[in-house]
């Protein structure tokens, strides 16, 4: 049987609009904020961190499982209004958790994704549910569901209508994994052929701690996949509830580390990256004139240089700058170039 | 007990040097090579290939452990001299993995590095044999060990004296994987608390499909491991071992990905990248020109860009170029962006 | 926190009982039935197949869970009318799956049992309802989940009042199991220690074919298991539902090989029993003959047939049968050993 | 490939012997001994603790594989001294672990059959070695080996022309097992469906405590594996090692728990089954009288006497006990019966 998750050769990959943003599509959308709302101040205060350090969509849980019938269940209803308030007042999509068919029905109109959680991946009447209320969909990955397994939980929201699908891995059980589910890296991949759905990773639980959430979304940076769900509380160690979660300033490190900044401190990083590049451009350009000097060749070849600027020009009109600003900077370039390997020769003549 | 393997507060990290090569130092250094070695042509045709694209160590298996008694055993001894030509020729150090105390014996001397396989990772007479030899060692781990007993096997190392050793992760067994061991990506954060080791990853037999190795690559990359092993081919498709095997363009494109390049290759991909950083830094400062004109600010002010120089030519200090060069650069970078905004604002105004 | 499931030292263990079948006590009650309540037809001959092999419980699902979308859902509401007008014919209680709260609800009265299947184990919503309902409950092991986690989940049942609750062992996610879930034996004596609630094993899905369920049935027997749920279909081949079921025939000859029979049946297997049992004394009082012989020591030792005298009164009085008559009995019985005794020394004088 | 450990159609299943002991033919063998010699002293105690309750193979380690450098190595070749002169006392076959070929060749005449470790299931040229020296094999399987790769390595000893391997089943890499490996039973039905060889299960290690031995032992007893090895000390709480160890007194419940005796201990077991299955017998007539009587029919039916006694004659012929002496005492049985029934008959109608 065609299923309606497969990947059609030649087809196009799916992309997922949640508010604006387009999970299949933008550069490593990050969603992020608490694991549960706790109170109008910890959700406000947790949504100003992770709108500034430039989150894509805020999350948090209102309808919270609990392994324990004796645990924190999340505020419900009125957690989701907190929530949404919170995203309206940081510019930012929201989208919550739901457990149960009603929590979906009540809360559909207050969000702009609902998540099935990974303990619900086979809640099969929630799927149909779901599917049929046609929001975009986060689908978590069940703690030991195959690929397959978890393609057909999908297939159930695709067989109601719902294409907006965007699948999340987030562990699965093993021995190893030091007391957490292994993160399984090799699914995104594996999904990309399998699917056309958008694939995003969720580090926290993997993680075991909040230590680790960083090198593993870098990890799911560097594999491919869509985008990353982070957990992060303004104030981590009085949350209600126990997973790992980075406070404000662990979490801007990650999204530098990303590559993700908002515009001012962007400019800056770009500045930087100018230089460092400028400064490994002329270590090169002096290792090379070494090999020049040793075989007895010019400093400036005119040829190389103009097939440089050639290059140059075409990159620049290629991605819209004007093309004489780049000639003229390279121009620069290339003859601080030329002093710097003229100053070595007469070091090493010296 | 107080183990050799653990790392210490505030201890340094242990760097492994392997003909030149340091794991733990260099920037993300790829061993590489076929599986096996099956001929000298081969062996000769694969080792260009690694080399050319910027490998640091050549890698290749001579004595070669099979599940079936009817199967392909590797060339030992002579896998090893061919191995060992191959590498000299091509001006790469070498390693392979030894599976018995004699094999370690008799390859000692012709190798940088010896490798012992996932399969041996509790031969603890294998274990103290190498450690004893001295040479640096590649400790793979077991395919259901947990972090604990693979360092225990490292202790075995560490206790014969040898310091040298390098823990490789290649995929844990799990009932998912597609069919293949799970990489156990979480591996690396979790061993970089632990041990003062460096850790690397081999992707391919995880991988299942020579496809996936380029991504899982890439989370190694991010996830902070100190280097990748890839299996490469120069003809995969008629190999002996079945195993998924780069090709030499595609082993090309993964070490592009890495940002792995040779001199030449390097300069002309920094260049390229300047070109583009200038256009995203062209790109964000119409967007901060946008807000400026909003808000009926000026496009030219000195105060911020004063503040910009200060900040670039300490960063040029820091990184070893000259600041004066950096500073007439930049210069002329805000005088085309300034003349931009002009541009902007006067299509706007129309 | 002292949790309800935990077993106590000294503490009793709990019995559950289903329309007088009294799991935890009885020995070894056998579940049986279709996985599928398909057509009265169907049913009925199942029932019949399963009553008459001595099975303790009628079980079929009218709610059934599906991995795709597009398969065999049960017939519902109706289902459970034809499974428990199936019950009442063959006078068995009846017991059926919900998968949830609204099925829990419009079932409740038409059966003796609950079950929560593997994929709702932490349904937590699902177990609050079926918890208040009062029924018996059986709850499933999650295929990854721990024992800690099922002990949670049985918890909520347990929290709401209910502590009519059964564990079901039905296998765990694993690489090995040639492709199902892998039996978790051991959870059984670890669970025996853990807590007070009964432990019944379904062999069905970790047998992965139809072949394998009575030599699993008996491990779970051996390991002390208070039951087992078999699938019984009363024509397998053509089942809407795709896995292993025993049909008639097996079943019967599971049921012997587990010991349970029918009184007629039950009464010639006994006479079968003692009638082996008596060959087999003969044979060892031979062997002790033999010895006696070497050591020159006579047929008759009146001393050891008083003392085997008292011993087997002694049990009989425990029992419940007339000593005197048991005394008569192997006064014939030890007259016939002394006489194969003497033949056979004869037989060796010659 | 056909290979030569597998199961052919309709043929016979290998019986490997090993010191008279015949795996796959005598009922249920049991491997027993210390996991390590330590000492002359407790070697003996050991041994007249395993030899007294009956089991049929004595085991005890000489080399250990130890997870740390720092671990105790048993005594080597002294240590098989030591077992093979214990085994000699109590008369019983020894049997031992090695771990490197060299332990191979210098245990081989002293033990009746050679065990290779679930660490070395895959060390390819240990199975090559020990495949050439000829003695029984035990093969234990690897932590996370599966089937075919444990049947692969049972072919490299039948490769080498030894067709005397027994499997070792000792449980499996899981998430689950409560810190211990989890034992595999479904592997034991896999197994004879897949194999000619027998297969024994070692419930020791995945059992975790020396409480959960029993229960596990008797669930392979009950899925119908060819026996168990089990490790017994004569002080436990003593030993060298940490696994788990039975001491005296409870393997000897474990024994009788299997139905395993010795000559006299056995006829007074049997006594007291038939005694047992007599007071079964009288409770299922009584059972039988009430429904007689509610339906009007006499206590005596010649006929079904008559066919009982046809039966009983029958199965007294086929094994080999006097047809008359067993037709005596039924007679003896049924006269009891019909006596009980008129009682019960009297003291209903009163």
């Amino acid at each position: 049987m065609e299923r309606k998750a497969s990947r059609v050769t030649g087809g196009t990959a799916t992309v997922v609009e949640i508010g604006g943003i387009r999970i299949g599509h933008d550069p490593f959308p990050v969603i992020a904020g608490p694991c549960a709302v706790e109170s109008e101040e910890q959700m406000l205060a947790s949504a100003h961190a992770v709108a500034d350090a430039g989150a894509a969509i805020l999350r948090a849980g209102a309808y919270k499982p609990s392994t324990t019938p004796y645990g924190f269940r999340g505020l419900g209803r009125d957690g989701v209004k907190l929530l949404a308030a919170a995203g309206a007042e940081v510019g930012l999509p929201v989208l919550t958790q739901v457990l149960e068919a009603k929590d979906a029905e009540e809360t559909v109109d207050q969000v702009d994704a609902l998540e099935i959680g990974s303990g619900s991946m086979q809640d099969f009447e929630l799927l149909r549910v779901v599917g049929r209320l046609g929001k975009p969909v986060l689908l978590r990955r069940g703690a030991s569901a195959t690929l397959d397994e978890w393609l057909w939980a999908a297939e159930y929201l695709l067989a109601e209508g719902n294409e907006n699908v965007v699948l999340v891995e987030r562990g699965v059980r093993s021995f190893g994994g030091g007391g957490s589910d292994m993160l399984d890296i090799t699914a995104v991949p594996h999904l990309k052929e399998l699917t056309h759905l958008p694939v995003i990773v969720d580090p926290s639980h993997a993680a075991g701690d909040a230590i680790r959430v960083q090198p593993l979304a870098l990890a799911a940076q560097g594999v491919g996949a869509d985008g990353v769900i982070v957990e992060v509380h303004s104030s981590p160690s009085t949350a209600k509830t126990v997973g790992p979660q980075l406070d404000a300033d662990s979490f801007i490190l990650l999204m530098a580390s990303l590559g993700i900044h908002r515009l001012r401190g962007d400019i800056d990083q770009v500045d930087h990256q100018i230089v460092r590049l400028l400064a490994r451009r002329q270590n090169l350009a002096l290792e090379i004139g070494r090999v020049k000097a040793n075989r007895g060749l010019p400093i400036y070849m005119p040829d190389r240089e103009a097939e440089l600027m050639v290059m140059i020009e075409k990159e620049a009109e290629r991605t819209g700058i004007d093309p004489g600003h780049v000639r003229a900077l390279f121009q620069l370039v290339l003859s601080e170039s030329r002093r710097q390997q003229q100053i070595m020769r007469a070091a090493e003549e010296a």
